[in-house]
């Protein structure tokens, strides 16, 4: 209590500070920048107008005002260009037209369907034919486009902007060519009328339109160049995208936070807003200009009561509604995923699909429409509504089955659908749950362009009416005893329901603020919370969220999430988990171990000690660097180099007198030889194979090196030693000299060799090389906790392990998702790490993450043995 | 091109993956998971029985059974009680009732006043002592109560949260001492009718909440120990804060993250809704509970028309408002800071006010009460509305003013105080703004637990009330031109400027949410998000948020945020900013070194090299830890053995004939003074200023180290040497050991000193001493922004800065602030680092920030020089 009294004191010290203490500094700072302000705005002033006065000299024509008025106002426009904000409003404005546009060829495209429907009224078979043709067309034509003009384009495009806001460079995603693919596959996508989604691709274009604009506009300054800037706009890109497919802007934030980050930047926070606001602000004005509506208001606007929207007692259902739709989405993201993976094990299936690679789709698209054919099945599941007209009609306030009976069912517009003279609307509603529900997610298995956010949207809204539905015709006057009747509004069900199963597919809560911008209404906003957070609590410890499960699929790089309050996860920690083995080279290693540790290794970059006795971690190298160091030591520029130095050396010694005699005995035996295998080595050089480029995989951050596997034939036993040259040497133009100059090349193969092992013994000169001097460090003791947060933070692949500077361990991407991976799936039953029992983990974190120094005293026991920077030392860690 | 191809190739490949391919591994993956948790489940459950056939065994009376259910349900409880939903369902839930309790009281007190008030209209004079009095006193006992139990619950809280969640550590912020001063101090506060808010002091209260909450936990599993555990549960708790008080759940989330977090972790964003939520729900649900509402619905229910909530032609005018809001948020941060200064800059004030600590409030208190009081000033500003009265009046959906003139105002309940017979609805609402806004900048510096938000929020709303009258007054008929009449709603303006102004004070967006909660309508979403937008845009571009502003105030530790699009950010480096004089400890160094080092230094921790000559980082050493080792090594403990030892080898001298003779002599001599000096020794003792415990400052992170003051008088020359053991044998038990066994020390001072020194040149033994062995390191080429990031990501206090492993600089946090602040200030005009020239700022980063190896080779070189270890070289380095 004493330590508390004194505390205290200091505080009440601190406390008034605020309120009855003399501080100068704030003043005074504020007086000494107002004096900066003025100096430096003086000095502008006078440097301007002399530059004012210079042109002025310079041209004295009688244009001279209107030149520099121009000159100025250019240098203004183009000092303006680089700020934030004018690049958002026009990512914006981009965005808005972008999706008004596609909107509206949407619309023309389902018009046209339902006008040739329509129109043939008097076949029904004709009928079948159009309304089946039409989307297969369209859907095979959006396939065939996007896979011949840019396949990245296919897919939602949520999963791949994640993996790229986590710090990997996918090449080829963020092109014009992917953005005229997607742009024009989604609209002839969902054109189709087929259950597909505009929300994913909406991510994916904003991300295209950022990284295009900012390509465009690095003309005007050098500031978009700088990458962690790029990622703040795709982050806000992001927001864009969901904001103006949805008029959105806050859910289009949230959204794009909860889906693409990990960890979200704050200060990032206002550049979506800003972005994403005026971008669907431009998105319906466009609609009042073009008359669609009277003024600004929600997408699917609904009409519910504000009074009493809904009774305390009705929140049982609408908690029903939540763990059912948790359930469900659970369902929906297992079923993608199978579809997915029968495609692939099904050898037949899939070779017969590979060859024809626009079959699938049509294929599905046909039994899709099919079963959707209004006078066949689709009358008994509302087929004739388009997916807009679906939802507009489920989040309507009137209630459809007053007394259970769907008699009374007289309203005119697009409600009418769900009416069925034999068919109670229940069965209605049941069978497009149903049906919607597995044919969304093999829909989305289609190689287009599309999302499947809308689709479960509507499904959740169809299982919220259904709900609803049946909660009026239980109570048909409401629930409340208290006098008045509120009747139960089954349209709050609905917009209950699509939260929740929206929510629970792609394991955000966000979807619940999406859901009020949608509807213009927030009336509903503790039942949408609570169902949405209970859909998720089911759904993600059921399945990954859908995006995470495409990631896995398509097999980009990913860091599972920390689940929810694992606590093993707190108690495993790095040395557990790390690679012991790991790969290094050394400062004073030779490019024989050099060769040795690429041939050997597969993380991207190698760790530089100072030796292999002291292990003192001094940076890391991309693989690439030394490759090109290796590949420079035995290029061929080199080599001639040391045939002309050697020539030099010849002449120099016929006039001089040399004392070195063995070795040049051993240069002119290999000189005498020349003229015998010149031949030879000319006949050899054709027949060597030509290196293939390797394929490269689409990710700028391989974590398996590509082996060689064309080793030429020509050499015997130095084969491996010869064959780097080609290994490394596989660019064009390194080809290109050597058919350049081949006259001066007169090694044989066996010289060649020679010559390259001498090369190899030699020192590695580290000059020219690229070398990241601050790997990220971690300790043994960090937790698995901690090692997370700070992969996911810094968007890590790989952090090295160090005992008070000496390199013990490395830890990788890999290492970190088993790890997670293995606990989390193991509910409950912890995974005992091989050393965990050693520990106690009783004891406070902070106290087991400083090390003791018994470690660096044994180091500095064998620093000071002999002979630790000679070669034989050296080898042994190359092992 | 060519390169395109192939990579079109590669991702041709790899987009095919997802659709033809076949891959085992998830499916394999599954099946071994499934064997495993089956094994494993056998296993638990095999455990289990032989244990309850033990409980069988032991107890063999007939409850056994019982017992064993007993002792189940107790397992399965503690083991869910670790779990995170039971955490925050409970925190939900407590706080749900303390906001709903705390509203309660406050209910009770307003309406005490007004009854009192209403009471007395018999005299003006006593209706007054009422009307001033009643506050007067609420406001001083709040602060008086406050003052005494805990200072640390005086404000909003806000600011100490985002410090916290920073990782700073405050003491006695999160007690429960606090906790009941808080409550206690916030419920007086508001009771009293001063224009103060809630909301922050919630934030501060639900953190206190958790804070308690954890430790109680605590009790049933060790989980709750964890750090970065309460971290993440405390910012779920700021989320739950806003949550509980305005019933706002998605809006209290996203203010919290906002005003709290710099980075935030997604993984935490269910914690703050699902708590939220969940206490919102309880809140509202206690509300229905008391009959207060039939239902659950929003705080601030408006009735706004749904069909055309507004005309496009309107947003000039919400723009308008987002401006004005913009520059008035402004202003109100600065008159805020500027009152607190002016108080403490008047030295008679000042000396007075400190005297009298309750004074203030009572007069503050006072000043305002009188000038609300209605009968006099009040009537010109509505002044006996409260403030939530005044709010429901503010965002009512009738026009007050048509045509411009008052006359029709005939409305029923609060609204009626608006009207004067003789002044204009819009004098009245100017004269209320005018009045309220220094009002409330005034209130909240008085010392109790208040937040500025709600006062805010109300001054917008009538901010915005009167551009809406302004403007139905305007357009009696409304702007729109296409046949129908829809009225201006001057109710939406008030919504725009609530959310506006309280966005520009608190610098966040998401006021937008909170307003739509409040309200419980969203059809006002593009004006509040444009008005929003704009007041951020205005005030952070003049002003820091209110809360930054109390922090710098405050003087607690914190890190600018980096402006809005501030481009020069990019182009600083590290090394511009970086103190290259670092002071460091080798691995090899002396006693005397660190000695050295400890008083000149000021940074919390010490880096720690291997030599000076080679400079590798090895890790970091804190303070505390090498204060620790030197008073080991100089303490009395230690001094008392030397003697012993001493006593020892002279008794072995004397069997056995020795060979040293010199520095036998010289013990000889020394022992020799012993019997003579004795006495004076122990005269000194006592004459020594027993050093006072510094008073630690509140905050766990100093940065200035506390300099030794008090230097004994007695000894002359030596006198920093033995003053060393003061300095750092402080704590009271090692006083006490000195004490116990004083007869065998008998040393005299010179001798002390003498073995002092003697100590001093001992090579250091880092043993027992705790090293931090990965320090955060930086590269010279890291830009700021980088920097800033990762300094905020992290929450570091400060990283060093190496070149390949060597040391070159340190950057602390407060390097970096002012680095940011300089360039931030100095607006437009770029603030050149003594470096920036140097640089060609065009270059790409990455290139930058590998370095080459220049440096390397540099000290390759130098290491081999011989003699590196002997000590006259590590002296060097601690100059």
């Amino acid at each position: 209590m004493a330590g508390d009294g004194t505390d205290q004191r200091a505080l009440q010290y601190e406390q008034t500070l605020m309120y009855g203490r003399y501080t100068q500094e704030l003043g005074v700072y504020a007086k000494e920048e107002a004096a900066r302000l003025r100096e430096s705005g003086q000095r502008r002033s006078v440097s301007e107008r002399s530059r004012t006065f210079d042109l002025l000299e310079y041209d004295k024509g009688r244009c001279a005002k209107c030149r520099i008025c121009t000159v100025r106002c250019q240098k203004f426009l183009i000092s303006r260009v680089g700020e934030d904000w004018i690049f958002l409003i026009l990512l914006g404005l981009l965005m808005a037209l972008v999706s008004w546009v596609v909107d509206f060829c949407i619309a023309i495209c389902l018009q046209a369907q339902k006008w040739m429907y329509g129109g043939l009224d008097s076949n029904v078979f004709l009928q079948y034919l159009a309304w089946v043709t039409y989307p297969v067309v369209l859907i095979t034509f959006s396939a065939g486009f996007t896979q011949i003009l840019a396949p990245q384009a296919v897919g939602s495009g949520i999963p791949e902007m994640k993996t790229i806001l986590r710090g990997v460079v996918l090449k080829e995603y963020l092109t014009f060519k992917t953005f005229v693919a997607k742009v024009i596959g989604l609209t002839c996508a969902l054109g189709s009328g087929m259950p597909l989604g505009k929300e994913g691709p909406f991510v994916h274009i904003a991300s295209l339109c950022a990284a295009l604009l900012s390509k465009f506009m690095s003309l005007f300054g050098g500031i978009y160049e700088n990458e962690s800037r790029n990622i703040e706009m795709l982050a806000a890109a992001c927001a864009v995208g969901v904001g103006c497919c949805f008029a959105a802007p806050i859910g289009g934030v949230l959204f794009s936070i909860e889906v693409t980050s990990t960890f979200f930047a704050v200060r990032n926070y206002w550049r979506g807003f800003f972005a994403a606001t005026f971008s669907a602000f431009i998105f319906r004005v466009l609609a009042v200009w073009n008359r669609d509506e009277e003024t600004i208001t929600a997408l699917f606007k609904t009409r519910f009561r504000l009074d009493f929207p809904f009774d305390l007692q009705e929140l049982p259902a609408f908690a029903v509604i939540g763990i059912a739709s948790g359930f469900g989405g659970a369902l929906f993201v297992y079923l993608n995923r199978l579809i997915v993976q029968f495609i692939r094990n099904q050898k037949a299936i899939n070779r017969f699909l590979m060859k024809k690679r626009l079959l699938y789709p049509a294929l599905v698209t046909l039994l899709i429409s099919t079963l959707t054919f209004p006078p066949g099945f689709g009358q008994f599941m509302a087929g004739k509504l388009t997916q807009k007209e679906s939802l507009v009609t489920l989040l309507d306030n009137r209630t459809w089955a007053k007394q259970g009976i769907a008699e009374e069912f007289d309203y005119i517009g697009h409600s009418q659908a769900w009416q069925h003279p034999q068919v109670n609307v229940f069965v209605t509603l049941v069978i497009f749950i149903v049906m919607k529900f597995w044919m969304s997610a093999l829909a989305t298995t289609i190689p287009v362009p599309c999302g499947a956010f809308m689709p479960v949207f509507v499904i959740g809204a169809a299982f919220g009416r259904l709900v609803g539905e049946s909660m009026a015709a239980w109570f048909p006057d409401g629930i409340n005893t208290d006098g008045t009747i509120y009747p139960i509004v089954p349209g709050g069900y609905a917009v209950v329901g699509a939260a929740a199963l929206s929510g629970a597919v792609t394991h955000t809560v966000s979807t619940a603020v999406i859901v009020f911008e949608l509807t213009g209404q927030i009336s509903h906003i503790l039942p949408v919370m609570i169902a949405v957070i209970l859909a998720n609590a089911v759904a993600q410890s059921l399945q990954p969220s859908l995006y995470d499960s495409i990631i896995r699929i398509k097999k980009l790089p990913y860091l599972p999430e920390l689940g929810w309050g694992h606590h093993e996860k707190y108690n495993i920690r790095v040395e557990d988990i790390m690679v012991r083995d790991v790969r290094y080279i050394t400062l004073n290693c030779c490019y024989r171990d050099l060769h040795n540790v690429l041939l050997t290794g597969h993380l991207k970059t190698l760790a530089l000690v100072e030796s292999a006795a002291s292990m003192i971690l001094l940076g890391s190298i991309e693989r690439a660097q030394l490759q090109s160091l290796l590949s420079l030591q035995l290029g061929r520029p080199r080599r001639l180099e040391f045939i002309r130095e050697r020539a030099t050396a010849e002449k120099k010694r016929l006039s001089v007198v040399s004392n070195s005699d063995a070795e040049d005995d051993h240069r002119r035996a290999s000189q005498e030889v020349r003229f015998q295998i010149s031949t030879e080595e000319s006949s050899f050089s054709p027949t060597r194979p030509v290196p293939q480029k390797p394929l490269k995989p689409a990710l700028k951050r391989p974590s398996v090196v590509e082996r060689p596997i064309d080793i030429p034939i020509g050499s015997q036993d130095h084969s491996s030693n010869s064959s780097l040259k080609n290994l490394f040497c596989a660019s064009p133009d390194a080809e290109l000299m050597e058919d350049d100059d081949v006259v001066e090349d007169d090694m044989t193969i066996r010289e060649i060799a020679e010559w390259e092992e001498m090369q190899l013994d030699e020192q590695v000169n580290f000059n020219n090389c690229k070398i990241d001097p601050a790997p990220f460090q971690l300790v043994e003791r960090t937790s698995l906790h901690k090692t997370h947060t700070i992969f996911s933070l810094l968007g890590l692949d790989h952090a090295y392990v160090t005992s008070i500077g000496r390199l013990i361990g490395v830890v990788s991407l890999k290492e970190l998702r088993k790890a997670i991976e293995g606990s989390v799936t193991v509910k409950g039953v912890k995974v005992r790490p091989p050393l965990a029992s050693f520990r106690d983990s009783g004891t406070s974190s902070s106290e087991n993450e400083a090390t003791e120094l018994h470690n660096l005293w044994d180091r500095e026991k064998r620093m000071s043995l002999p002979g630790e920077h000679t070669p034989p030392e050296s080898d042994e860690k190359s092992q």
